[in-house]
């Protein structure tokens, strides 16, 4: 390849920590945005092609770290139970995702690299 | 722990493409910063823990990804040759902190999530 041609590209990425743990990552909330638009924890962890065993933890553990409730798994009913953010966790999602947004046009008006 | 004293901290990290491929992240660019202030690629990789085998093979995808050789490796000489950073290769360094620095204050900026 000619040097010419070649381009650098600045790539970031953000996560959240919760008293200097991890809290929320990238997986976690491709995982949530699942659950929200498909309401079932187990089809949302098949559309993003993680195990259920991971999705159930990664639930587990963005529950125990938050501050309020974020996923809400509910047991029974005609449909086996489902499962779905609570007004919290959708607000959460948005509030990482502007961020996210935020950053990257924040990186990509700075000059770059040569 | 009381909700009340949990905080969270938006964290961020950046690393550079070259056409689509990783080209310079964080370990990358604490290796060069090692080579810079030592001058020896072993020493460096010890330095920060990295073995002798990766940081070789980190300069050597370095070198041949970018647009000029970032690190020269010198053979012979009375200790026995050193290694250093190009003008190019600390141009690349001071760019890439550079961005990264202004990333976090961008991003220490913002709101923050609650």
């Amino acid at each position: 390849m000619h040097f010419a041609t070649m381009s650098y590209k600045i790539k970031s990425r953000i996560w959240i920590e919760s008293n200097g743990e991890m809290f929320l990552g990238n997986g976690c909330v491709q995982l949530l945005k699942a659950i929200d638009e498909i309401g079932s924890l187990n089809k949302a962890a098949r559309s993003i092609g993680m195990s259920y065993k991971k999705a159930w933890n990664l639930v587990d553990a963005v529950n125990n770290k938050a501050k309020e409730t974020v996923v809400l798994k509910s047991v029974g009913g005609k449909d086996g139970g489902g499962t779905e953010l609570t007004p919290y966790g959708k607000e959460l999602i948005r509030q990482f995702e502007a961020i996210n947004t935020k950053t990257i046009s924040f990186i990509n008006q700075l000059k770059g690299i040569e």
